[in-house]
């Protein structure tokens, strides 16, 4: 059994490789199912990975980020890349249902073998999104997408992960809701490689813009650091789509001059390379010399017998008995 | 001057814990700008902890949760409890400030040697609230404060944080602000011991309790679990805190008898040792053997020569050679 599912992942590689995608949707639900086998996927996948540009799609419930996406979806297949489409939901730690469902309107493009899409529920690790969504990211890598994009639910501390996920992060708006403040607050001003006004169509879309312009500019930017800009588009009829493309290209080919994709990309393997060795220790801290070595000591420090440091040393002395 | 500094410790924490509200401001300054005398706080502290219930005070902001803080510390005052507020910002990791500021209702009690007021900018630790929180609850708890409230900004995941450091979590509510759906999205639903219906004398309040006590009796309790009250309360005039005051009582008393308080307290301090051991671990990986070894792994990864399972391993191994 296990040597049997042990062969099938170079097999699986080698067709999401040659664009099959159930060989894909196979792939990441290992990913998302935290498989025995993740280990041997990663392995596979990586010598295939490093061509996707990753572009982060965010911003408050009802700016439109779904039809947005669709759109760009739309607008990327008419340029002939391939696309891969992943929508997280940071739901609540509470609940490990996804509640996406209705969120994303891919329809229109359910049967273009060149687009894969896929919902994940992120499982809240380290309060935020679950590493599972960098794995995830790259199979659609190794399966030869060129744009992979990454839509959130915009609450808080998920669009801040997204930034970090990203090469490029769209940062959406749209009139009427506020956003303004709520830009500020978020602290979404200090993610947005490009500002996305969308229903542009609609009453006090120049005064979102007026207001995001004025605080953009507030802001410290050295020389030659990239100069967010802000297109207007009205995505349930595809207008400005094209602009935002050719935004995420010059951004693209700006990361790329400027070393600072590569620096994104470092810093994004450093996280989650210290969220596996860290998750790895915690499981040998959760049972350590047959016992949970972590609870006697959380219990003496409770019990006022130990302070917090003093067990920490402890707790890393055991693993390097 | 280190040995100065050091010989400080046992004196502050014993005028502390005679009652001098500069020694405790003190210390609170030192586990805030993590001192290298932390340490030597902690151990100090500790002997002297385990007293003081701590209540988090939550909710979406404009539902008063300062007023009620402040009404809350006037209730407890009268009933001869020593106090003690920490009143969290959940900042974005962006700005290191304090946003708070105005929040802090506490002119009441500025002069009242029996109540310790302080604000704590959270440094973002995990996409919530820094463990310097923990570590100023420990020197509230020396101090000997019977009960310490931790207010925070309600916003996503800060909330769920609190009620993990506290013994009992007050979920404030008030009505016209559509708090039904904002408390479902949030999962405060899930961590309130006791929700609070504030502004109870403005119309909707009757609407909001309705509401919230059939999303309560959606929730799947076992036998023997506790059942949260819904109480209202008027925080400018003082009207219910009597009331809130009873139920966080009766809410201690639940926690002592069934054994909770005793697992909730170890929980905590599992993560806290948790966090302060993968912190030191974290700081070797980044100067390993003269240069950081972990950079090295990632740009392995980036470069898809390596995997980041097998760049994990490497990691952990580098520190038991």
């Amino acid at each position: 059994m296990g040597r049997r599912s042990s062969g099938n992942v170079p097999e699986l590689v080698e067709r999401a490789r040659s664009g099959d995608a159930r060989a894909v949707a196979r792939l990441i639900s290992l990913v998302e199912d935290a498989s025995p086998l993740l280990r041997e996927v990663m392995a596979g996948l990586v010598p295939h990975t490093g061509n996707a540009q990753v572009v982060g799609v965010t911003g408050s419930p009802g700016v439109g980020k779904s039809t947005s996406t669709s759109a760009l979806v739309g607008e990327l297949r008419r340029a002939g890349k391939r696309v891969g489409v992943l929508a997280v939901d940071p739901s609540s730690p509470f609940s490990g249902g996804a509640l996406l469902g209705d969120r994303v309107r891919m329809q229109d493009h359910a049967l273009d073998p060149e687009v894969y899409i896929r919902s994940m529920a992120s499982r809240g690790h380290l309060g935020g999104l679950s590493w599972s969504t960098p794995q995830a990211l790259r199979v659609l890598d190794a399966a030869g997408c060129d744009v992979v994009l990454v839509e959130t639910v915009g609450v808080g501390q998920s669009e801040v992960d997204v930034a970090g996920l990203a090469d490029t992060t769209l940062v959406l708006l749209a009139p009427g809701m506020g956003d303004g403040i709520q830009a500020a607050k978020a602290g979404i001003l200090e993610i947005g490689d490009v500002y996305v006004i969308n229903k542009a169509d609609r009453d006090g879309a120049d005064q979102v813009r007026r207001e995001l312009r004025s605080m953009l500019a507030l802001a410290d930017r050295p020389e030659g650091s990239w100069r967010p800009p802000i297109v207007k588009t009205v995505a349930s009829r595809g207008e400005g789509l094209d602009e935002v493309v050719a935004e995420i290209d010059r951004h693209h080919a700006w990361l790329t001059d400027s070393g600072e994709l590569e620096a994104r990309r470092t810093r994004r393997a450093r996280d989650e390379i210290e969220a596996i060795a860290v998750t790895a220790l915690r499981e040998r801290w959760g049972d350590v010399h047959g016992r949970s070595e972590l609870d006697g000591l959380a219990a003496a420090v409770v019990a006022a017998e130990r302070d917090p440091y003093a067990a920490a040393d402890e707790l890393l002395a055991t693993f390097t008995d």
